[in-house]
């Protein structure tokens, strides 16, 4: 259900980009009970100038590695999941694809269940049981 | 009112994209109640790669052929004009460009009549009569 | 703390495109109480029809010089706030970077002091004590 957009400036190897896609996925499966299938990202790569950043702001050193990662998902992750994703996104993508931790900025939006249609025309949370929703 | 970002994977003819536009809008107006000429539209082609999406969520196939269509508009629309336009945007988009049906993915965010500015730095929504709104 | 969105028609000259990016920002500053270093923007251009407008609605005649604003940005500002926005950022744009003000087109979206994550895997604005909230 996540709708994930990535945006960072461009020069990335492909490798990474791909590593990067993957470890914000494997977070969200692991932290904010994300079906594993349920995967869902544009990424957009940037010229310098485009993707304007501060890199001082809150004292946190951001670099041109920048990564602005905005999710947009179903409301009902308490703050314990979030930070536990902030962590783990922060953790996955240092570990795995080649990311200062100062440089995973993340967003999330929440809207409703009713708000997503995954093809065919039909509303699918709408019409699965409570029981089923992740 | 409603901010449309259209997602794809570039290589699609240019009377395609047109009718992927057009037919989106024409859900809108028809289910959404959106006024003909509030049309607002950020139309983005990908490489493949990076317009990320797993081919079998929820038993839907999916192929490259997938539109990504996030709707940002205010709230107010309830769940049955949400389907309504979930199946009348699956239906024109097949009808009219082209698409599988099955590629027809939607994702809606809501916000407030105080969010918009139309233009001239005004809230244009905050200055009409409600019975106006739409 | 907002992460702005700034999507136009190809064409401009870069010193218009960073003097748009400034005056975005420094309407933030002056209106929504939005810290000078708290910046982030991603600046999109397109070609001409894949962004898609309508010249006319609302009484509001438009050109291709028009630019999408989105801003996503913690609940908390109240409507006086959002109107002294729109008009700031439109004479900003209008005297310093060459925009036509009925070109100015705005859009919020809000969320929560939780759905920030500023790198390094934390949860800033949950961590500070509310008077630092901004």
């Amino acid at each position: 259900m996540p709708l994930v957009r990535i945006d960072m400036i461009a020069g990335r190897a492909a490798a990474d980009v791909a590593a990067i896609s993957q470890a914000v996925h494997q977070a969200m499966v692991e932290c904010l009970n994300v079906p594993r299938r349920d995967r869902f990202q544009v990424i957009t790569e940037h010229a310098p100038g485009r993707l304007v950043f501060n890199p001082a702001y809150l004292e946190v050193p951001r670099t041109e590695g920048i990564v602005l990662i905005q999710v947009f998902l179903s409301g009902g992750r308490d703050e314990a999941q979030k930070r536990a994703f902030y962590a783990r996104a922060a953790q996955l993508l240092t570990e795995g694809a080649g990311m200062r931790p100062e440089d995973v900025t993340i967003a999330l939006a929440e809207n409703t269940r009713a708000d997503w249609s995954f093809g065919n025309g039909r509303a699918q949370y709408l019409e699965m049981p409570k029981e089923q929703w992740r």
